[in-house]
């Protein structure tokens, strides 16, 4: 009897260990999202202070990686977790290096905010980057509701807007390359553009990058480096074959 | 004395399974080096299908990384590796991802190579590119190096190198902003020349977080977003403080 309510005991503490992670990476995550969102008013509004204050919270993100990391190997070295408990820690422990990943990236647009915010706005203020920065603001955010509900379709859909983002990108590269050709004197303003844009396409990334870790955690199926397609029909095929089993 | 053989056994399988975690690490390396050097050469020679073929040899690098992935989980859900074991694999999993990342940047170069190798070249024929090329080079054997001896010593070397990296970056996008301002002519082809100079930024930010893991796992401290200087004093302390336990 005090073997098994030990055993429960651990059980129990175990999965309160799990959660724990589960919910450390979406606290994570909503810090994230919102200094994207400040990154994002820095530009629209040309407020070069809220651009460069982002750094500081960027430290949080950074602090809260190492926080998560350290969590996730004490409880590899004490609970020894297998199958799906081991899956969640790995997925974890990719998905906040992504997450760290999409903080630099908006430190960076925050950077390129203040800068952009002292030069002449283009008579479309910058339109195109605003829909550049709605598609992945909604990208990070169905991400991370995908891993927080383990929805492999969700993550699914995710990966698949990841293309309309570089799409975008590309778009936006060409038009700033023809801009600057047009008109020289918008050089210096159309290069910081492209690296806002760059930075956006490179959250897109890592974002997609989120979605095949919680495919992985869900599923038990490393999605890397397979074309969408691909995926789709494995997945289908492994879920039809799961449904089969009595 | 059949237990004993037993578990001498398994201790051997285990140091075994190790050993090779390691091995395939530096092995990923050691194509990610070949890779780079590829990229290099394409630039220098204007040899765009060298260029472009960076991606047919990529791919080895991903099913790398995704099978050393694979045994580092079997080896965590078999073995249950505590302490400085636990350390060699997660180290492991985060070194790949970011061989990985320094794979995609290559392939990257090797599409810019293409694309320079058609248009005019500058007097300079992309000297300040082969400088930093030469010092990225350097950065990636040496933080192998670092990574297969696990020399904690070596790694803040090449952390501190990236700051040479860095200013080398920054020099190169500026004079390209001043040529592209002085002759508009120049655009397309500095654009391009800014994008390498880049990714070759980014390779020194990924060979850096590699030499965080490797001191790491040789020393158990996590390093990450702290100050050289701090880090180097640190070390130094917990290296006396070991020399006098008895």
């Amino acid at each position: 009897m005090e073997v098994e309510s030990l055993s429960q005991h651990t059980s129990r503490s175990f999965s309160k260990d799990l959660a724990g992670i589960h919910n450390l990476v979406l606290t994570m995550g909503g810090l994230v999202e919102e200094q994207f969102d400040r990154a994002v008013k820095a530009i629209a509004e040309a407020d070069s202070e809220l651009g460069l204050g982002i750094a500081e919270s960027d430290r949080h993100v950074n602090e809260m990686e190492m926080r998560i990391d350290e969590e996730c190997r004490r409880i590899l070295a004490t609970r020894a977790p297998a199958a799906r408990d081991l899956r969640l820690i790995v997925a974890a422990m990719k998905t906040i290096t992504d997450l760290e990943r999409i903080g630099d990236e908006t430190e960076k647009i925050g950077q390129l905010a203040a800068r952009l915010a002292t030069v002449k706005r283009p008579s479309t203020n910058f339109r195109e980057l605003r829909n550049l920065t709605h598609h992945v603001k909604g990208m990070i955010r169905d991400a991370l509701d995908a891993f927080a509900r383990m929805d492999v379709q969700q993550a699914l859909e995710v990966m698949k807007a990841d293309e309309i983002v570089d799409e975008e990108y590309e778009a936006i590269s060409r038009q700033s390359l023809t801009f600057m050709l047009e008109d020289p004197r918008t050089i210096t303003r159309e290069m910081e553009l492209c690296w806002a844009a760059r930075a956006l396409e490179r959250i897109g990334d890592h974002t997609k990058n989120i979605c095949e870790h919680a495919i992985y955690m869900a599923h038990g199926t490393d999605i890397r480096h397979s074309s969408l397609t691909s995926v789709e029909s494995e997945i289908s095929l492994a879920s039809s074959a799961r449904q089969t089993i009595p």
